[in-house]
C-alpha cells in the first residue's frame, strides 16, 4: 500500500472544471490530488515571425508556478530576471506535445498561447498541465468552429500525460510529490487517445534501469493515460464528436 | 444607476476565502466582483541584509497578474526578463501599506512575504490585494502566536482599501474595470480600523481635480472601507480579539 | 524654527536657471535648497508605438540621480542592470503630471521626453524635477512655437510640485533630507496654476494620519505651489502669454 | 541505403583525441561524422552552495555551439544575455547523465564541470558530447587518482549516448543532420557499460509512435553504445582498470 | 585657421572648479571647451573582493554621459539594461591611468571610485574625464591626509590627458566633435607630470598612419598636456606640496 | 635568452590552417606557440540597421575564450548574461581593424561576420585574433568574388598585428602569458602591407614608459608583422593577386 494508500496502479482523484475564466477563448481548473494547476487558452490571429508566410498556424505553451505553490516559497522568476532551465524545459515539452495532436494548416495563421500556472504543486506538475492543457485547448478551438472561423476542426486526437516511476523496487503509476522525491527511476508518459507515444522521458534519477523496469512502467503509463482520456471526454461532451472528425467546425 | 446596476456607494460583492493553499502559514482567496486575487503569507526564519542585526522583523510584498487575467493576453514578466513600472509601484504599496499596521519589533527577527497573484482583473487589484493581504497576514500571525513563537500580537490595527473615482461628473465608490477606464480622477485610498489614512494617491487622469471633489471622494472611500473590515472581522473570527490587543498570542 | 531656521510654511530657496544646454530644445538647471538638478526636454518627429496614427503627441520622463548625489554613493542603475522601483515609480509620476497639462492634440505626432538628472538631492528630488520639468517644457514648447511647428500652443496652465510632511507633531513645507528622514507623514502635492490638484501621495510613514492632518497638509501644500508658479512665470518672461492661451505659437 | 551510404545500424566514423587542451585536467576532442565538439573536465577544490558540508562532490556541465557551427550563423548566448531553452535542456541532461555513473562521495568535496563546446555540428551534439565528456571526466578522474588525492576511484561505470530515430518508415542509428531534420520520431539513448538505461527522451516529431517502433529504436541504441563504449575503453587504455573497480586510484 | 579660430596646437578654454559636490570626499567641473564633466571621487573603507587581504586599495572610474549631453538624445544605459561597448572602454581606461599615478599600497585598504558624468559633449569627454578626475582624487587624498589616515600621501605624479588627430592633412591638438568627427587619425594620449606615457591609443579611423604623423601628434599631445597640468597644479593649490612627495599627509 | 628560449625579437612558431570548417565561407585555424583560436568569417546579405540604404556593406567582429582556454576555468559570459568590458574592448579592436583594409562599397550591402573563439590562450589572443581573421576574411571574400558577386575586391591591403612589451628592462617582441602579466608595459600593434599603422594601444602596466621604450617597441612589432603578413601571403596562394587590386573578383 501507498502512503496515500492508493494502490500502485491507481491515478490520484482527478477533477477538471471547465470555463473558470471569463476573459479566455478556453480555461478549465485541474486537479490531480493535491496538485493544481490553472490552464488557459488564449487565441490570438496572428502567428510567431518564423511561422509567417506559411498559412498555417502556431501553438505554444507557458509554465509557471506560483512562489507559494511548494513547501517552501520559492523565488519569482520575474523577480531573478530570467526563466530557469527547468522551466524552460516544461513549457517546450507541453508545447511540443500540443503541436502533436493539432493540425497546425486546419489552425489558419492564429496562434494559440497555453498557460499553465501552477497554484499548488504535490508531483507531476508537467503532466498534469498537459492533461489540462489539452481540454482548454479543445474548448478553444470549439469556440473558434462555433464562431464559423474554421474549415475543418484541427485537433487529431487526445491527449494526456501522467508520471510513473520506481520507488523501492516498485513501479507506481502517478507519484505525488513524497514518492517523486524518493523515486529511483522517474518517467513522464505522453499519449493519444489512439494510445501511441507522443513522448517518453525516463530517468535513472539514482541507478540505470533495465529493459524490464522500462516495459512496466509503459504498461502502467498507458493504463493511467486511458483513463485520463475517458475524463477529459466527459468534460467536453458534445465537443467529443469534432476531435479527430476531419469535419469542418459546425456548432454543436 | 451604474452599469452594473449599483448605487455610486456600493461596493461590489465582496468575498474572501481563507486557508486556501496547503503549504503557506497564512492564505485567502479574495473575489470583489470579478477581480479575484490569491494572497499568500509565507514566513521565514530570517530578514533581508539591510535589517540584520535590529532584533526586528519584515513584512514585504509581491504582486503579479496571470498572462490571462485580463481581456487580451499579457506577456508575462519572467518572460520579458524585468518587472514593469506599474508591477513594481504596486508591491511598493502594498508592502508599506502592510507594514503600517504590523510592529516590526513584536514580529521578531522573521520576513514574511505575502504574495498577491491576480487571477483575474476587473479593476482594483491593488486595493484588493491589500484587503485580501491584510487577512492573510493576520492568519499567518495567528499561526506564529498559536505556535508560541511571539511575545506580543504584532498587528497593531486592520487594514483594508478600496478605489474612489470621478466618472462622468459623479463620484463612484470601488470602480470596476469600464468605470475605471473612463474615470477622470481616479484614487486609491487605505485606511485602519480606526478610520485613518495610510495611503491616498489621488491622479487627475483626465482633468485636474478640485479640492470639492477630493472631499467627496474621502468619504466615499472611508465608508467602502468600514464595510470591508467588517467582513474581514467575520472571517478572521476568534483572531479578532488579539489584533491590537497587544497581549502575547495565547492560543484563540 | 527648522533646523535650518525655516518657518513651517517657508519654502526653501529657489532658483531657476533657463538654457544651461545648447543641444536640448528646453532646458533649466533648478535648485532647492541643496536639491539641484538638471531638466532637459528633448523634441523628437515621431511617437512611440502605442500613440501611431492617432495624430497626437506624447510626453515622457526620464529620471536618474548621479551616483554621489547623496551621503554615500549609489551604484549606478546602468551597472547593475535595471530600473529601481523608486526610480520607475517617480519617471511615471513626473510623465503623468506634465501631461496633465499639456494638450496631445496640439502638441501634434511629436514626442518630448524630459529628462531628470539629480546632480545633488537634499530631500525632495521629485518635486522639484516636476516644477523644472514644466519650465524645461515650456521653453521646448516656445521653441517649436517660434518656428511655426505648431497650430496651437499645447501647454494648458502651469504646474509645479512641492513636498509637505508631519515631522514631530507640526506639519511642514518642503521636507530637506534631514526633516524627510524622521518625517511620520509625507505627502507630494502636484497642482495646476489654477489651484487644482494633478497628483496627490500621501504616506503615513511611521502612523497612520488623520483627516485634520490632512486639511493642512493641503493648506501648506497650495501655498507653497503658488510661489513656485510666480517664480517660473518670472523666469519664463513673454513665454506666459502663450501658456493656457490656446493661440498659435506667434513669436514673442 | 542511406545519403551517406550507411546501413540503418551503422555509426559514423568515430574518433576521440584525448588531451587537447594543455590547461584542461581532463580533455578530448570527438569527431562523431561531421559533428565535433571539444570536452574538457575541469576540477576546483570546492562546492556549490546547495552541496556545502555533506561530504561529496558535484559534476555539473556546460554546452555551447560556437557561432558558426551550423548551416547558417547563430547570434550567441552571451550577445543576447541570456541561455537559450534547448541549451538549458542539454546541458542539464549532460549533468544529469555523468553523474549517474559517479560516486560523489568517493569525489569528495569537489567539482568537476565539463564544458562541451560544439566546434561544428551535424547532428548528435548532445549525444556525442556525453560520449566525449564520460572520456574527458575518466582523465580528470585519473589525474586526481595518480596524484593520491582519492581513496576511491570514483567512477562506477562507462557511459555513452548514441540517437535513433524513425525517418521514412525505417529505424535508423546515429541520425545526421540532413536525417534529424526529417525524421518522424527521434529518440536519444544514454546507457552504461552494463547495458542499463540512464536516459531515455523519445519524441514523435510528425506523429506519434507505436509500442513496435519505439523497441526497434531500442535495440538499435544499444548496439551503437556497445561499440561506442568500446571505442571509450581503447582510448582510456590504462584508466579501465580503475573504472567499476571501488579501488583507490593507484598509478596505473 | 581652425573653425573656432584656434591654431593647430592650441587648447580650447579649460576651467576646473573644484568642490562642487557637498557630499562627495572630492569632486571638480571641468569644462574643456563646450565639453563639460562633473567628477567625483568617493572614498569607502573596504576593497573589492579580489583585493581582499592584500593590505592595499583600489582606484576604479565610472563613465557615463547624460542623454542630452549630445546633438540627439541616446538612450539610458539604466534604460537599456546594459553598458555599452563604448562606456566600458572609457571606464576601464580612466581607472587604468588614474592607477598608474597612485601607490596603492599608501592608499591602504580602501576603494576610491571616481564618477565621470558628461554633462555635456562637444569631443574629448574621454581624456576632459581623465584630466578632471586627478584633481578630484587629489582633492579627497588630501581629505583623507588632512584626516591622518594616511602614512605616505598615495599620488606620486601628475596625470592629465589630451585627444589629437589629423583632420585633413593637419595634425591639431584637441579636436572639438566636429573636428573629431572628420579625423582621419584619432589618438588619445594620456601623461605623466614627468612627461611620460601612461597610454597611447591611437586609431586609423578613415586610413592607415605613417610614422611621421605619429610623432607630430605626440608632440603637439605632450606640448596640451604639459599646459593641463599647470593648470592642475594652480587648481590644486598647497596639495601640490604632497603630490609626488611621499611624505605622510601632514595638514596643508 | 627568454623563458622559452626566444631571441627579444623573435616570433613564436606561427601556423594557419585554412578551410577548417564545413559551413563558414572562410574559416582558419591560427595557433601562435600554444595560443590557438579558430576565426570564421560568415557572408549575410543584409546590413545593420544603421548602415541601410547606403550601397555599402560592414564587417564587424565578435570575440570569446571557451571557458577552460586559460589556467584556470572562467565562466561563460552567457552564463553570466553579459558580455565583458575585455571581451567588448576587444571585439570592437578587431572589427575596426578589419574595417580599415575594407572597402565597405566594394563589399556592397552585405555584412561579413567575423567568429574569433579562443581555444587555447598563451598570451596574445586579441593580436592573433586580428591576424588569423583577416586570412578568414580574404577566403570568404575570394568566395564572393568567384561566384561573381562582386565589381571590385574589396580588400585593399594585408593586414596583421602582434603585441611587444617591456619586461625587466628589456623590449620584447610576442610576449607569451608568462611575459605578458609580468609586463611594465604593454603594446598592442596593428600594421598594413604598406607597413602603415592602423591601431595602436600602448599601457604603462606598472610604470609609465618614454619616448625612447616607445620608439623600440614600435620597431620590434613592426618587424613582427611583416612576418606575419609573409606567412599570409603563403596560406592565401593566388588569392594575393587580388588584395589591393581593385580588380574585380575574376577566379584565379
Amino acid at each position: 500500500m501507498r502512503t496515500d494508500g492508493r494502490q500502485p496502479n491507481e491515478l490520484r482523484p482527478l477533477t477538471i472544471t471547465p470555463n473558470v475564466n471569463k476573459y479566455a477563448e478556453g480555461s478549465v481548473y485541474i486537479e490531480v490530488g493535491d496538485t493544481k494547476v490553472l490552464c488557459t487558452a488564449s487565441v490570438e490571429e496572428r502567428v510567431p515571425h518564423f511561422m509567417k508566410g506559411q498559412g498555417k498556424g502556431w501553438v505554444t505553451a507557458e509554465y509557471s508556478m506560483l512562489p507559494r505553490a511548494t513547501h517552501t516559497r520559492n523565488q519569482r522568476e520575474a523577480a531573478k530576471g530570467k526563466l530557469g532551465g527547468r522551466t524552460m524545459e516544461i513549457q517546450r515539452l507541453i508545447g511540443r506535445a500540443l503541436r502533436s495532436v493539432i493540425d497546425l494548416q486546419a489552425l489558419g495563421e492564429r496562434t494559440i498561447t497555453v498557460d499553465c500556472d501552477v497554484i499548488q504543486a504535490d508531483g507531476g506538475t508537467r503532466t498534469t498541465s498537459i492533461t489540462g492543457s489539452f481540454v482548454a485547448l479543445a474548448i478553444a478551438m470549439n469556440k473558434l468552429s462555433t464562431q464559423n472561423k474554421l474549415t475543418k476542426f484541427p485537433i487529431t486526437d487526445y491527449l494526456a500525460s501522467v508520471s510513473v516511476g520506481v520507488v523501492g523496487d516498485r513501479a507506481l503509476l502517478d507519484l505525488n510529490y513524497e514518492e517523486d522525491s524518493k523515486a529511483k527511476v522517474d518517467m513522464n508518459v505522453v499519449m493519444t487517445g489512439a494510445g501511441q507515444f507522443v513522448e517518453l522521458q525516463g530517468t535513472g534519477e539514482e541507478r540505470p534501469f533495465s529493459r524490464e523496469e522500462l516495459d512496466q512502467l509503459l504498461v502502467l503509463g498507458s493504463e493511467g493515460i486511458e483513463k485520463m482520456i475517458a475524463m477529459q471526454k466527459e468534460i467536453l461532451g458534445p465537443i467529443v464528436l469534432k476531435i479527430g472528425s476531419g469535419q469542418a467546425g459546425t456548432q454543436v
